[in-house]
Order: C-alpha cells, then structure tokens, then sequence
C-alpha cells in the first residue's frame, strides 16, 4: 500500500488546524517570517522508520517553500541519536509544522518497530502477522501502512472489503452453513469469507461450508494443532485473539498462516523522536 | 471540558464511513433489517470508564432507533468483567457500530485509567498530573476529555491559545528577557506565558523576567528542588521531559505544581472491552 | 447492499444545494410556507422500482415533516401510470424537492430495470450479471446497489479491495506467472486476484499462476467454450468486452459463471417518471 | 461557460477517493512508483470531444508530474481510433487515474455527439437545443458544460436563477394572471419569468400577463403553430417534454426559438474510450 | 427568499465551532449540565427584526432541547427595550450559544432597518432599493435575505445568473453592441442582460443594443434624466455608485425603477441587543 | 498573529464559489481565456491597508499564474486614490476575482483604520484597544488580524481559550469567589481568569478571588477611578461595554490597562476601493 497525498492531505490539514486553530502565538509574536533555521529530527532511541512522508508533508503543507530531507528509508532500522531528516526554511514555519509532523511520525515509528518485533516472532512456525480493524479512528490508512513497513501484512481495510462471520452472525442465521451459503449466494465473486471459529465442531462445520479463511479465536495450542489438521490445507488459517509480543510465543504452531493482532495498533508506544535546531 | 455533538459528530461519521466506505458486507447479505439484538459491552480487564457517550453516539449515528443504555458512570472503576452498557436495536445497526464504538471507547478508558495511576503518584508531592499536545492527531478533543475524566487536567489545547517559549524560540530573540518582553507586548491580555527552561540558569532569568509558568525540563531531581527554590512561587513550577509512570516516582519534589507528559496519550494501552449479543 | 444515511445524506445534500445555491424563486415567492399539497410519484412507463428510499430522504432533507408513502416494493415490476409513492407536506417542500429527487429516482429505475433484463439473458446459460467501475462518478453507491435490485451482483467496488491484474499489469511484471507471485506475496489474506486474458494462452498461464478469477476480455464464443475447457472449474470463469443487451446473446456458454458489463451503469436511459399534485 | 478547477476539484477529488479509498492493491503491491509508462486515450467509435481538461485534471490530481497532452480540442469531431490525449508519467499513476478520468470523459463526450446531433435537428426549423434541470445529482455543470460544446445552449441553471412556473404553482397562485404579477412584484429585476403551457387557453394567458417565456409542453405539432400565432413574438417560445433524437422531427416548427430536452443529460449512451499504454 | 436549513446550517455550525473549537472552558467548568435558565434577548435600541429564525437554529444546534420562543415577526418594528424572544433549556447550552446568536441576529437586523430607511427614501421617486454583490463572504445568502425583510430588492445573487457588462468588458468586446450581441449569443434564453454606463452616449448605445436593464453609473441628477428620456422605458433603469443614506436624496428622480447601493450590505451599523437571563 | 494559507483557503474558496456557483456568465461567454489586462486597485478615500495578502490570494485561487503586486505595506496610511496593487494576467480571471477580493480588502482595511482611530484615543490615558467576540460569524481570524493590523489587540479568540465570567455565571455559582474558585480548581493552568463586574462591590470581590482581570463593565469615568483604586493593580483593568469613537473619550482614566470595542468589528464601514482595468 503506497499512500497518494490525495489519501493523506485532509488527516493532515485537519491535525495542523487542530493544533492551530487560530494561529501560533508563540511564533507568530516572536518573529516576523524572514528568519530562516536547519533542523534535525533526531531519535531519542533504537527503533524502525515509518511515516517520513507524511512527516514531509506536515512541513509542506505550512510552507511549500520548507526543504525536509529524509535520511533514512522507510523500514529502516535506525540506532539512538539517528538523524533521521533534516529541515530548513523559515523558523516560524518550522515550528509550527513540528509537533503535528512529530506526532504522526512517532505513532507511525512505533507500530513499524512492534510489528517488526512481532513479525519475527510469527515468522518462527511459519506465519505472518496482520492487523485488524482495531485500529485509531481516522488513522487507519495510516496505520495499516505503518505495519506494512514493519513487515506485517493487512487485513481487511474495512466491513466493506470481505466477510467475518462471528458468532453472533452465525447464530443469527442459524449455523454455519447457513450463514455461509447465504453470504455466497450474494456477495461479489471477487470476495472471500472467513469464520470465526471459537472450538473445534465449529472449525469442521466452517470446512464443510468450504470458508476461504478459518480464524481460530482464542484457543490454546493444542487446541490449534488439532485445527490444523482438521482443516488440512482446505482453508488458510488465522489464529487470533489477544496477541500481544507478550503471549505470541505460547501459539506458535506450524500450519497456522497467520496470526492477526489488535495489539499491533491500539496499544503502540510511540517512538520518541525530537526535532532540534541545528 | 464537555463535548457536545457538535464538536464530535464529525469525528465519529469519518470514522464510520472509514470503516465501511461502501456498506457492510457480512451484515448487509445476511440480515434483512428486521431482525433485533441486545448486547453488552462487557470489560475484560479492570479500569476507568470514559467516552461511553461516545460510544453512544457511534450507534446513534448508525440509527437513531438503536437505545444506548450506559451502566456505568464517567470516572467509575470498573472491574473485570463488568458490563458496561447494554444496547439494543437492529441486529444490522449494532453489528455495523460495533468496531468503531469500541476504538473510541477502548481508547479513552486506557487514557483515563493511565492518568488516573498517574495523578495518584503526582499528588503524593502535592502536584497534579497535565497532559501536553502530544495526542493523536484529530483526537485531541477526545483524549483532553479522557485525561480529565482520569483526575488530570490538561495542558494549552494549541499552539493558539497560550505562550510557551523554548529553547529555539529563546535562541532566536536573544533571549528569555528579550523573548518574554516581545512577546508580551503582542499577545492578548488574556494569555500566560510560559517558558521552557534546561537548567537553573534559565530558571532565574525566567523568574526575572516575570513568566507565569516555568517548566523544568528533563531535570533530576536535585535541581528541580533547586530550581524552586530559585522561583519562590513567583511562578508556576511544571516539571516535564520524558515522565512515565515508571519514572515519576524519581522526580516527586513538594514545590511542584504541574508534571505533564505526554505518555498519558502518545503511548496508550487501549483497555480490553467486547461487545456480546445476549 | 444496503444504504445507511449516513452513506447517502452527503450526496443528496449536494445535489440540493447544486440545484438550489440560493433558494427557489418560483416557490419562495410564490408560497408563504402554509400552503399544503398532496402529490403522487407516478411511473409513465413499465420498468423496476429502485432507490425509493433515496427520493425519501431528498424529501425529508428539505423538509423533516413532509411524509413519503412509498407504494412499491425496492425491485418490484411496474407498470406505465403505477403510482410509486404519494407524497404530502407544504407545498413549497415538495417543489423544492421533486426534480432532485426524481433525478436519482429515474436513474436508478433505469439501471435496475436495464440490470434485469440483462440478468435474465445471462441466466441463460446459467451465469450472473454484474457491474463494473465504469459507474457515474461519485453515485458508484447508488449504482451498484441498483444493480443489486435489478438481480444483478456487483463486482470489486474500487481498486482498494480486489486485485485485478490487466494486460499492463502483466507486461510491466514480466509475465502473469510473475504478476500473480509478486502480488499474493504482499496482499492481505482476504483479497483474491482476478487476471484480465486476452487469449488462451493467457488462460492457461492464468491457470497455472493459481488465479482466483479469470476474465475472459473481448472473447468469441468458440474462444470462450476453449477457455472454459482449458480452466476446467479451477477458477471463477468471467467474460467480459463490450457486454451489452444487443450483443450478450453471442456469449452464453455454459461454464461462464459471470458477465460483468459497463453498460449496465454507463449508458443508462432514466425511467420516465413524474410527480403530480392531486 | 468554462470550468476553473476551483469549480471542478472537489468533483474530481471525492471520485478518485470513491474510487480507491485505501490505495490500489493491484498497481501498489506491483510497481515501487520508479516505473515509467506512456498511454494513449484512443476512440473506438466517433463522436464529439468534451471534457478532456477533466480528463487531465484527473491525472494532475493523483500526480502532478503526470504529462497529459491533449491531441484534439473541444468540440471536435473524433473518427474511431482517434488519439485524443497521449499520457506520460509514473506506471502506478496512470494506472490509478485511468478509470476515473475515463468515466469522466466518456459521460461528457457522449453528451456532446449527442447534443451535436439534436442541435442539428432542432436548426431545422431555425431553433436551438437546450437541456434542463434532468442532470446527473452532483455533475450539473460537467453536463451543461458539455452541451455547450455539443452545440447545445443551457436552460436556467438551478431553481435559484431564474423563475419557471408550472401547473402546480398556477393552481395554487389561482390563475397565470395572478402567479405571474406575485411573482414578478418579489423576484430581482435581473430574471425572467417562465411559464408553463399545456394548452393553448394557458397560451393566450401567458401571453396576456407578459411572460418572457412560454413552454409548450407536451404539444403536437399543429397545436405548437398555433400557439406561436398565439404568442406571435411576444415571448420566446419553448417547447418541451420529452423530446428525444427519435420523436424530435414531429415537433420542428419554425417559430420555435428553443427546444429543450432532458434526454440530454438523463440517458446518455457514454463514449467508448480506451487507455493502451504504448 | 426563504431560507431552508440545508442552506444555512453549515454556516451556523461552522460559527459555532469557530467561537468553540474546544470546548467553553468557562461554562463547562462551572456547570455540570443540569441547571436550567430562561433568558428575554433584549433590543437596545430602535430597529427592524430580521433573523431570529436564524438566532433559533443555533440553540438548536448547540442543545435540541432549548426552546426558542420568538415574540416579534420579521420585519417588524421593534422599540427599544423590546424582548424580541424568550429562550429556555440548560444553562450551559444558553450560554455556549449565546455570542454566535446574537453576532447574526444583530447583523441582519442592521441590514433590515438600514434598508427599511433607504427603501423610504427611494420610494420617493418611485424607486425601489437593491443590494449589490458587495455582501459580506460566505453571508451573502443572510444578507440578501435580509434586504427583503427590510423591503429592498435582491439584485443578482451571483456571477453565475445575471449578465452584467461593465466598462472592462465593454473595451475588450469594442463596443456595447459588440459586446451585448456576443454574449446574447451564448447565454441561456433564461437570462438578462445589463450594461454599466458611465455617460448618455453609453445610454443611447445600450438601448440601440436592445439591453435588458440599463444602469447609470454614478452620474448626477441631471443627467440620471436626460439618461431616462433615452432609454424612454425600453430597459429597466438602475441608479447605482456610492448610493448611501446620505447622498441617496440627491438622485431620486422619477422613472428611476431601481436603486442599488453595496452601502446596504458593506458598511452596517449591528443593532445593539442582548441576551438577559431572567 | 500572521495567517497562512492553510488558515484562509477554505474561507477564500467558499466566497468565490458563493459567487460563482456556476461560472461567470458576462466573462466566461465573452472571453476565450487568452485575452490578457492589467489592473489597479485604487483607494478612493483615505484610509490603512490591511488584507493585501488576502486579496492576492484570492486572485491566486482563481488562476495561479495572475500576478498581484502590493504597492502598500501593512499597516500603511493611505491616501485617496493611492494605488494599492497591480494585477496582471488573464482577463477572465481579473474579472472573476474582482469582487470577492475588494469584498475581504474593503472590510480589512474599514477594521484597521477604525482601530487606528480608537486605538490613538485609547492611548491617551495609556489604555490599548482591543476586540472582541463580536465579530462577523466565519471571518473572525480576518478581522482580529485587521483588528492588530491597525494597532490595536485582540482579547481571547474563542470561548475555548480564556475564561470570563458574566453575570450569569456568577449567579449560578453563588459568588464571585465562589465561581472563581471552583473555575481556578478546574481550568488549565496556562488561562487566566477574567471577571465581569457591574459595580464597585464587584470590583471588590473580584479582587480579593484573585482575578487575573478585571472588567469594568458600562461604567462612568469616577466608577472606573474608584474601581482602579480598589484593584490597586492587583488585576488587569479593562473597560468594556458600548465603547465607539463617538464615547470613547468619556471614559478615558489613567490607570485602565485594555479598553475594548465591539464596535471595532460588528459596525464597520467599508474602505471604498475599486479595481480598474489600465
């Protein structure tokens, strides 16, 4: 997924107008727009770029006339005390772009580096990681981005691209089957369905209704094993709920091909990344 | 701070309209409209409650028919396993508010629940725990509120509506006198000025210079104990710079009137709740 | 597909101020306000009944109090003199609304009608109708879910939310075998891959990539029996070119599973359709 | 009339965004934006060309570095396999803005041929073609637009700009006489007033309260003659209801000024224009 | 012109956010949203009532349980002192709406008495008063209505309904004729057309050129005569340059049909009324 | 305060679409687009410049390559018939950026010369002048930059950014102290407190919650003098409440901090100025 500022301007516009709603007090009384300054985005500890586009158009979007210069890739893996762009232009400008272009990169920085964790603890039986629909209100495009970059996959963008069935769904239309058969009669050809299974009758069922995706939702290990083999190769397999760096380990199982994590994304630590005058 | 309808309506439709650009799919093919469900909002873990009536409003939005009933109220501990509020309405309209609700609602009890773990450790040297403008862009609104329904109290809302000098601003005008008599000249009767300040040098220019607020950045403990000294309550004393809940506890110093930190909503832990038809 | 508000309000709002910018001369100073009316929707020609509830709401956008009756069924026949809904408010609300109102009605009549009769011909050899990209743009919501009425199904609704790889997809990857790897490599789980084929060659590379959809573009009907022949079941058979209701009668073969056709949103003449006082 | 982006930006805006919401998995996951690529927007039928500035500003609003030269003007007759514009620029965003710019131009040029070819007509009797308020909801002046360059002249363009009075608002004004004099005391000295006829008593009314224009609706031919000795140029005369390419020839009179017709813009058949990379 | 809440309510919340963007931290600190007031907006002076339906809507959008009660009619006359609407509901919402309230309300009053004065003066001469295009951005519609209420005319609404030809355009056509046939040429059957003139050449020319409405551009009261000999009612004769209350005594001459002055809408004195509790 | 481009846009959009909803019919059908004009903006009475930068970027929206060229700085006296700015570029886009461009100026410039006027009063007894909430609904942040423009200060923007408490709170609250208190207990620490009182016993009270200002609220000179003795600069001193030019000299008493004005922003009279084509 590559983000068009098409996609990214109106988050953008939105944060600086929050931020500033009617002008900056502390710049705009201080100084009067001729005085110029560099500037180093500098991290404050080890971690994983992400976001230094969007970082850019923060500044773009106050002063078309501000040179921001990334330094690093996106993706990189990048040391404590990394400069990871340099800014130059007007000092009123730069100020003004800095905490909302600090707090998209930081976030952004944060879901690359746990993914990139959690992607390597996947990887060890075999799996990927994705993300969910967990994700914060209005940031998902960039989000779901930022854990591409880290090395995790995506999962559906939204209640529009592909079908979960969950219990409730099910129970409402009857059984699996049913709720499988009817969901097949009317969606577009070009969409797969995936069930929510919570035990192993239920895993059967969704094989038998011939499920695109099989989401094992909080089972134990052995319980996933047993899954596995059930579904012998008829359906990719998910595992899911409450995967955290934490707890990953103990549903490591080969066969499972990819484990989706809400964590990825609603719980991030933010990179702590400063903006100095150089 | 309260948030009417106004202020977030516009918030909530983009993060519906987000998280179903073109209908829901699963719901849409599997249910006709007329058949209804209740469900709970239910905890997983223990924490604060915040935003329900956020979460309210999402359902609201979705369809005016569906009623929201909340259990409990705005700032009430919740344990484990505690039902939050109970819904009921058309299956198709809760299945489709159900996500968004919840990234709201997971979201701004985290923020409440952290701040409220941090407010108890400032008020043990008489201090009170602030926020900072380190939110998530276009949630601001959203996570002010969280921060207060948690016993904090918030910070400027932006760069628009209150000074605060820091080392760049100060470089440029020459200054910290020469940079608090400017700017006081130009600002609007109505604002403080406060002023960032890295050691206890700067503490006493601030100080003479008449700053109404002064924040000590990234000091130990020692020399926030000098430095209000220095200040003598001529001055608001803020203590700020990379405070989290592990580390607050070293910065405790009687004398301090504000610690602020940007944790309380750059680096949250969104509190686990799910939504059960019952 | 069914339509929220919250999907539709947005453009039926447009559309009123684009026809009204600055209010209605004729009515505002013909009509003080008082002035009430009854009228009907009546169809002045055969055809299918769709988007009644979008002609509804343009009413109710106008005028929260005036009451809209719909007289049909969302997909039921009609014929010439049917009165699909009768309507009854101030007079000055209901001439403001009705040319909006009866703009998306008859273009939605139009394509569900269009949709059927072509859904009846593609049923023929036992496959389904369904639509494309090429809708009007910023209505594809509208469309499509008249198409759905018609008894067609609807395709992938953007480039976000299925992979469709076209001759230059292909070239620009080397070859369809190298597309397809290098694609299902990075997409989400729940994302299947459709290749557009210009012969059979193509198909059976199509084939053997593992493809899940596999258009057959501009094809004859003996080219179409070879291909369906070589796929053999093994993917989703789609012929697609040019689909129209003069011409979809030289491209029933057995063994196609969809016909996808522009023509259905593209070129669509409106239900005639007036509304009069009684 | 001529279109400045101002006017035409948020149409073309929110149709790239309808159409790829969260980004393009086909082109995105394929090219790394490097890729370079040159594309012909080729005719496969004749007609009129219209609409190519949209076509281009398409392109420009997903990349600015996009190069689209336009090979023939507007309103120029274009024979099958025609190269009307030659594109150049990145892979990924040629390929992201070919479908809606298409949808654009082919409405737009289907449009004009169409209006050509009535307008032609319609000269017959020495009278000009003119569209109505039967437009595509949200596209009113790319539609207007392109009948201007069909040779085709614009009626009023929303209910704000000029006076029409129908059936409806004589009965409730009481009588032509009446409606007429209320209206013509409250509205700008800047408008004209229309009125409505269905027969020709209605004729000599309009006549006699000094209507600026009188439609005949819905007349037969010698019914028209007559009320054009009726009006004898005292009033332009319009005549109207459903007027079509088919039934247009019954109703040529000389001493029509206008002919109007919805056809133009409610059921157009769209140009067939195809994108080939070369 | 009546003014449906389509047109005006993105103006209102758009006011309404701007005076609140985050909140009112003095009444949302103070009150918890249970305390209840009614409240008498209070005229304090003489005027004419103009918008209180507009004074209406914003309580409404701030609370929709705040009762709004007018007590005088727009239009009338209202002495100073006079409560011109009760208002009850929660505190807090009276207060939040209050400021934005009254910013309109005494706008449009000012405008509607001012207007009422010089539509006096102009009757005099048989005239009526109309406003320019010189209205305040993105209130015009408010405005506009507000002449009406207070017995002025509206002119044209924008650059989009009426043809206007001033100096510039003349020079650039060569002369009026030139100018008058080209643009009656291409412009809509629906619209008229006026030409600005600076002298009785001018004049002469504009009437030979079978213009619509003449207008007389700052010219002197003898020659505002011999203008009206010219024109000899073959066009609609518009005074127009600088017409305040002040000098309009100084061109009232008979056969003047309209007098359009920007001083309507440009320069207005608000009418001074407040919102007491009681 | 300096407003970017980010700030004004939308504002500046809206206006010339509200004054072009569809085009400019006299240019657009007399003006192919290549014709080329130079223009002045010429004062046509004495006045300060203010909005420069407006206007050219309304110019700039309508056509980016119009080239506009201040000859005025701002803040700058101006004579009669001064020439502002030269614009040159396309004639079309001159005539369609005319109005709405002279609209902001004319209004900017009316503020700036007023709050000269009022603000060279105040200073006679040492007072700065400042604005208020009274400003025109959607075009505050134009006028309370005009308002700095001509020497004046602005008070808080919003009721977000500053406390003031009214009567009406007061009431509510029991007390002054009481009201200040619970306000001090709640609010940011980086907003002052500003307290309305209507008489001296106020004052008092005022004083002793420790208000950070005081206003004096329609109070005569020897109120204002004893009220400065009270607070005895324990508090900011501002007099408010129907202050114009015309009265202002009735309140001028050493020892008053702020005066502040309404009327700087609601009853504006709009510098003359017009665009001429050379």
């Amino acid at each position: 997924m590559k983000l068009s500022n098409l996609m990214i301007d109106e988050i953008i516009k939105n944060a600086l107008i929050e931020d500033m709603p009617h002008g900056d007090v502390s710049s705009d009384f201080l100084f009067n727009g001729e005085e110029r300054s560099k500037a180093h985005m500098v991290t404050k500890e080890n971690g994983i770029a992400a976001g230094l586009f969007v970082a850019e158009r923060v500044f773009f979007l106050i002063d078309e006339e501000t040179v921001f210069t990334p330094l690093v890739k996106e993706g990189e893996t990048v040391q404590k005390g990394t400069v990871m762009a340099e800014i130059s232009g007007r000092t009123i400008s730069l100020l003004k772009a800095e905490r909302v272009a600090l707090n998209f990169l930081q976030r952004m920085c944060g879901i690359a580096a746990k993914t990139k964790r959690m992607a390597e603890l996947a990887s060890k039986c075999g799996a990927v990681i994705a993300d969910t629909r967990k994700t914060t209100p209005n940031l998902r495009i960039l989000e779901k981005y930022a854990v591409t970059v880290g090395g995790g996959v995506n999962h559906r963008f939204s209640l529009s691209d592909a079908v979960m069935l969950k219990d409730n769904h099910i129970k409402a239309a009857g059984s699996i089957a049913k709720a499988v058969a009817k969901i097949r009669k009317n969606i577009p050809h070009t969409m797969k369905i995936e069930v929510e299974t919570e035990n192993l009758d239920q895993v059967g069922e969704a094989v038998r209704a011939g499920t695109d995706i099989i989401m094992l939702d909080n089972m134990e290990k052995d319980e996933i094993e047993r899954a596995i083999t059930i579904i012998d190769k008829r359906a990719v397999v998910e595992v899911s709920g409450n995967i955290t760096e934490e707890n990953i380990g103990k549903k490591l199982v080969p066969g499972v091909d990819v484990m989706s994590s809400g964590d990825l994304t609603h719980s991030v630590k933010a990179m702590d990344i400063s903006m100095r005058f150089v």
